[in-house]
């Protein structure tokens, strides 16, 4: 079947087949198909769909297309965690080290951030030499020792998402529920894990901005897990403000670093402490008390054994002073009182990118040094000239340029918001 | 705006605005937007659609793209005539002279066969000698000496139109409407003619094969004609069959010259007859009686001076045996009897490409020789036994396929089929 003729099945709404549909694909790896083949079949599937049969189609080819990672040779019950990606989510570097504190093996392999999402390893790279980039070995030695690691990508994974990816970006069919689907399930389903646990953000700071499109993402993910036999639990969790506190690669390290001291209270470290929960009832394990385990202090132990096999310097749990930080800090105050409120979280991660600390291209270095710290949580009441945030910046252009931004992320308004969940939604394998 | 965002206008069903389109389409002539977004953008806007004005802002960016050819300093009333291609399609070559010999000055710029559709300069080039490629000046001398002539497009023209239709082709996103629209006007927009005269195929041997979109079409092109202020008739005519009772190229050029000479009466010279008088009347001129313009022998004569001055040998009126024509011939004849009828004439034009008259890509050669003569047309009452048409041909292997092509193009039925009309829809600018 020629290229056109594929294209045009999905083009008039059709379904494809399976021989076909490995065939577009396999070209399209081996440079038979071009780019601008593939670009037009993504946008007709994105405008018709493909349905739950074509996504396991698509997804096998792209899980076919690379190695797959076997962990049976690492003891105990592991865990691949991975989130959709939000504005100050750093919920991975406090999740990891804890769940791993209680006895499970936790993995977190990710991208790195672009746009107004922040990357987990971007973050956690802020500790001055660790490293995120092992081999398969290393990597499973990792598991092996410490029960945690956060990672890179291997390239060397699905490489056809990769590719696909990279097209999506840049021709406007990023968002198509069926192609996220595959893409997030695809890595997971190349590493035979025994739990893949899945944050899809929700809101204004994030891809999916309403549940009905959530839960069908959800739908999706969930089939494919069990037609490749992985178990599967997904959370819907609120992004229509920043996770916590800190926004910025230094600044969120320190939170989670507080967190695993039992020293914040607000809806980031609410929503860990559900999620540590969650998770062990999903492979059926006790879930031991969390306050005890804090007061343990195992959980910030296993972060700085972590960071040390990874390279990083484990005293960093001491010595915040470790991390660079920018010695320029902006005040911001409320221009008025009331209730602050967030109508566009997304400007908060674009202020980082304008600070310095985040990418619109991949091959941007990035200034771990930067970012925002607020003292106040979306819906809080606060009193004009009340510092709302320190700014940690580098030059005053870009802090004018974050400010710009952060101006049009959130107002302060006279009434009080009603209160949003920090789960709108959760399903997993046994339901 | 960056090009996945104007991607994503049209993918979300919204309409562009003037700037941003010319933005993308000026960005990509510069190779500064990628083929993979274009093709993107082409399949959103098959889908989604383009408005008029929107397919007015493409075409004058098509038209903008490229140089404009002035043919102010040609007297006389200037026709630049068009087909959207068929199978035996050889009207341009009787039609351009039959009109030069009633006074008017008449152009056919044509691109080269494609696929199932033969091209009307491979036609004429059948004739050796003759060259097609023309310089600007060197066109207008033609027309100014001899009021007739079929040559090459220039791709000095409209050159955006060949980099759109060479990833419509390869993508799937041949078929829209307001594509095919902007891409066949821009060439006529970009020069500045008195009538430009447009014929458009509809059937099972063309590309539209539904009456309301050869309807729409008729309406897009005719409103693009008045925006840019170029007089426009269009015919929508019969492809249901092969028009008249040759395909292949030099076999079409002896059919053309037949007529010209008043020995053709079929469904091929009735259409001529009929365009040669609506013509005519698009440009408010006397008609001309057809019977006594043919018998003063201008028209055949018209055809010889246009043969000599674009390089070829003008005896060919007078000994066909100048044209190349293959010794081999395969009588074809009815295995039963009955009427026939055509399901699938693109086999017919497919037929052609197995003899090697047509090509399946640009850079492919083509035999000048060889082709079929039917002696019968759709519709006609066949006896078992009677040879209903000669296939010139070459070898056995490429008879065989082409053969197997012409079983799956017609059938021969027990019950006559109702008349077809030869014109199924006729507008002009005067509507």
């Amino acid at each position: 079947m020629l290229p056109q003729e594929f294209i045009r099945v999905k083009r008039d709404g059709q379904k494809h087949d399976r021989e076909s549909m490995h065939e577009f694909l396999s070209n399209y790896l081996s440079g038979k198909v071009a780019d601008y083949q593939v670009s037009a079949w993504l946008m007709a599937s994105f405008l018709k769909g493909l349905d739950d049969e074509e996504t396991y189609w698509l997804t096998d080819e792209i899980v076919e297309s690379g190695e797959k990672l076997d962990l049976s040779d690492v003891d105990g019950i592991k865990v691949d965690k991975h989130s959709s990606g939000g504005v100050g989510d750093k919920i991975s570097l406090a999740l990891v080290p804890l769940l791993a504190s209680a006895g499970l093996v936790v993995s977190k392999m990710s991208g790195r951030g672009l746009g107004h999402t922040g990357g987990t390893i971007d973050k956690l790279e802020s500790i001055p030499g660790l490293r995120t980039e092992f081999s398969t070995e290393e990597f499973k030695d990792l598991l092996r020792k410490v029960g945690a690691a956060i990672v890179a990508q291997s390239d060397a994974l699905a490489p056809l998402d990769k590719k696909l990816y990279s097209l999506r970006d840049v021709t406007a069919t990023v968002e198509a529920l069926p192609l996220i689907a595959s893409s997030i399930m695809s890595k997971k389903i190349a590493v035979n894990s025994d739990l893949v646990s899945l944050d899809v953000k929700l809101g204004n700071g994030a891809f999916i901005t309403n549940l009905e499109d959530a839960k069908e993402l959800c739908r999706i993910m969930l089939s494919l897990g069990k037609q490749f036999g992985r178990r599967v639990e997904i959370h819907v969790t609120d992004m229509n403000e920043p996770l916590g506190y800190a926004v910025g690669n230094s600044l969120e390290v320190i939170e989670a670093m507080d967190f695993l001291k039992g020293k914040v209270n607000n809806r980031f470290s609410a929503l860990v402490k559900q999620l540590y929960v969650d998770t062990l009832n999903s492979v059926n394990l006790p879930v031991p008390d969390f306050d005890k385990l804090i007061a343990s202090g195992k959980p910030i132990q296993k972060f700085a054994e972590m960071v040390q096999a990874q390279g990083g310097n484990p005293k960093v749990i001491d010595d915040y002073s470790i991390l660079p930080l920018s010695k320029n800090i902006f005040e911001l105050k409320a221009d008025k009182s009331g209730y602050l409120d967030y109508n566009n979280t997304v400007e908060v991660g674009m202020a980082i990118v304008e600070l310095g600390g985040g990418r619109t291209r991949k091959e941007d270095a990035i200034d771990h040094g930067v970012g925002i710290k607020f003292f106040v949580e979306g819906g809080d009441k606060v009193e004009k000239g009340q510092v709302i945030a320190h700014i940690y910046y580098n030059d005053q252009h870009s802090l004018d340029n974050a400010l710009n931004r952060l101006s049009h992320s959130f107002t302060i308004k006279e009434t009080e918001s009603a209160q949003r969940p920090l789960i709108w939604w959760s399903t997993n394998s046994k339901e």
